[in-house]
């Protein structure tokens, strides 16, 4: 039997980071540049009528510090969705002031390291299924990045038994629930789809939350262990609706 | 007598990965941005040709993600070939509007660790022969990424016995027969040719396998302990009469 | 119980570092560049004006060498407020000769390592909130740097017990109070905020101390075995009224 | 007495890598472009005019992949006639199409690891002179790549008696004898000059036997643990009197 | 008492490389190349005015290969005499076709590691004086490199006692003496300054010694397991009064 636990996967999901390049930018007359901000508006409008039918979710929040401007994140039922998403806003007029910075490409994901054994599908579970296609909140800000679980000669997570990374997960999982209603969390999986083994995508109107918990966790075993991490990115809401004044120079 | 385990060897290969620069594309007037593609089609069309001689082959790929927009995989008997076609490809007029991002040199590689001893010339076998010379399959998805052994201080891939190696290989291999029929994988060896050993091209239509399998092997020893990764690329299919669409802005 | 150490947050911190384009700044007619500089002023002006009700402080540093030209460090009570600034800067007409080369986003932190026990709310106590919203101090010289604590097989900071951490960071703290009247520090976290653990800024009228205090500290325990670096960013204070001289070539 | 092994030190070496920025090429008329071409020629042919008196000696390949586009590697007696060269390269009208993507700076080198003693000055052997001077042969493919010895916590060649470096060295140099023929190995050291240790040069008729030596070695103790590798760039020959057709677009 | 070895600390020191923008130098007019090339000769005369009342120095050479063309090393009593002259040099016409490569802050230094106790004022002694405010030689060569003392789980520099390390630098600074007459060097301190913890400038007529010195340095323990090096910079001496060849095109 294979030692991998069983993951359960949703929506595919695209992390889009992109600078904007403001001294081009400027350069575009005043009336050119609102029609370039609506034609922008519109493509994410059009973007969230997938909601209506549950088929999908999109955020837009602004990016604190260089490391980018704004990142869009977008879930949909299938990747090639994400590919003709992206393709489509390369070709709006916006797109010619966007530096792309970086991209996660990944899938929502529940590991099923703390289930109990059962005859029933999991993907029928109406508790699994509002997790694995979740409407994503609106929150003041987010935080995303990537994580690998380790492999070093010592701490070698992929070859601990099952039962180890059980308990070692149960107890990260204790420390997750104490921040239940501060923050909403959001695992994705991508191994064999982008360079990092997870995606960790946070969401609180309390942007010292992210803090309090990363922290909290680095002290717990399977964290201080195993854990490696990639770029952190923090971002603050902008509301489609700002773009328009996002936008003005 | 050495320890490396011999090596079958079959075409050389090519990993293109470019970005498209929209804004500059977006620039050229319509009739002459449908010139552009055409003589890019008209070079994969020639491309293609080699096909009825067996004398090669080349897909072509969307990638998912800012890493990339376009992934060509060549293949050829010669490398001096892959050079031509690199050349040539520079030549286009689309190249004015690619950024090369990433590229792999290679060669389609089948490991002998598993072989039984024989007398038959194994390049004369048609299975070898199939693997070595192979037709590339039209799978929705693509997945690539190159990768090392790992020479640690503790556990060194090289400073094995072939026993061992074997015995790892072995198991190691039974878990990629679980995915016959739902994946189509290709080992290319690159060791001495680019800075990874190998690569690993993954064709499917179903994207979702690419991370069960790479998440399954990432708990068999060979890949804990002894696997080192390079970047994963995604990519959804591009045909080549699609061109004209994917480029049309 | 939780094994981190509480940590006492105050305002929320933006280091932001770029490189003038000289070469382009150079083309702009000399009465133009004036009024660039002027908004700048302006802006900076405005920035400071929040020092007056205590709710925000800046510093404006010239870097030595080529890892940037200047340094703003912004301090707000709220993240979003860092946001803000950033935008309208990037606004500014300064902003087209500016290049982005690093950024660090935390909050200003005071580590409870040391804490005696009491039944106070150390958010009244007026010791820590003039440490956690503090006033800037008026240095020649500044010193930045990012750093995390490791934890590496062997030594891994973040499986010690808290009394092997609560004697260490005592050790470590003796060697910063012998620099008490040379060198003002100030510790910012960026745990979940940015890809380090802290952000440590010295300020100092002898750029010398800098150099004492991080090699004495490098013997001390805590940073012998735990310490990890980012990259050190040294500068010599540029006076707001100065700007003009500066910019003016 | 030095653990160092002595060396032997011949030609100085300058390998010169650049990516050719095709889309400016193609703005330059025809005509004009051939001139460029014609002067990048001369320059070449020039520079081999030193081989009538044996006082160095260069190649140029075409890289295979986007690494870059053209390598020169150039030999001399001094290390500022490779400034000088490098200098006019850089001024002739083909540097303007010229990306510089990798350089390496070095000096051929015999390491004396299997000298037997004798009271004969090395440099007078002619079969040593050959080896530190040498002609450089006219092979289809070159392979080249910079390299370390490891020096890790228990496995530190440069902790080795110089009996155990011998002993491994001389199992490594079997490997390679049982290439000669159809494989030409350059070695060049570069300990102070340049980031790695050590440059590897080879040439042959056959591009597979690159990968072959290197797979092989891999297994071999002293590049299994000591081993340490850069970047690997693989050309074809690009004969001085075919560079008209080379950059004719 | 601190473990730290004391250091005495002299003029302060900027490492400035620069990679020359030629296609865009060669756009200017003959004339107006050569009062470019003029203005930064009168500056870097001005620069070299200082030597009279021996308050600093500088050197110039042309580096070797495509890290950089130019490297400026400069020596002043204050660090922002250092900021000072890296604006100056910004502003000169003359930038705008130099682009950065890198740079290296630190501050001359000399360890205390071998020094008799005595009741003198080290900064009085002529010996110390000499070499803390150094007259730079006029040499063929210059070789520059960063390096720090390894931190790791098994061999930690830091966490060896003082007499360990003394040992250690006694045997070191034997090899260096072998080569006095050969070679100059300096030892540039940067630990809080810049990204590694010295800087090595080393000067001589003979190129192959930078070798010889460091390849000899790398047995001695000190080097094998406590040595970890950045880049290493070569380079070829460009007088002052060469500079209208050097840059003409």
């Amino acid at each position: 039997m294979s030692q991998a636990a069983e993951t359960l996967d949703g929506w595919y999901s695209l992390h889009l980071l992109y600078a904007i390049d403001w001294p081009t930018l400027r350069l575009v007359p005043n009336e050119d540049r609102q029609e370039i901000v609506k034609e922008f508006q519109d493509f994410l409008e059009k973007l969230g009528s997938v909601r209506e039918h549950h088929n999908g979710d999109h955020v837009l929040y602004n990016v604190t510090g260089q490391k980018a401007d704004i990142l869009l994140w977008v879930l949909r039922p299938e990747m090639q969705e994400l590919n003709a998403i992206e393709l489509a806003l390369n070709k709006l007029r916006i797109a010619d002031y966007l530096i792309p910075t970086y991209s996660y490409v990944s899938v929502i994901e529940l590991s099923n390291y703390l289930a109990g054994k059962s005859d029933e599908d999991p993907y029928e579970n109406p508790h699994v299924k509002a997790r694995l296609y979740p409407e994503l909140p609106e929150k003041e800000y987010i935080c995303f990045y990537p994580m690998n679980k380790r492999r070093n000669e010592t701490y070698n997570w992929y070859m601990l038994s099952m039962e180890e990374r059980q308990k070692l997960m149960y107890d990260h999982g204790m420390i997750g629930r104490k921040y239940a209603g501060k923050i909403k969390q959001f695992i994705t999986g991508s191994v064999g789809f982008d360079d990092y083994e997870w995606g960790v995508t946070l969401f609180s109107d309390d942007v010292l939350q992210f803090k309090k918990i990363v922290y909290e966790m680095r002290f717990d075993e399977t964290t201080a262990r195993y854990g490696e991490f990639g770029s952190f990115f923090i971002g603050h809401r902008l509301p489609e609706d700002s773009l328009e004044k996002f936008f003005s120079i």
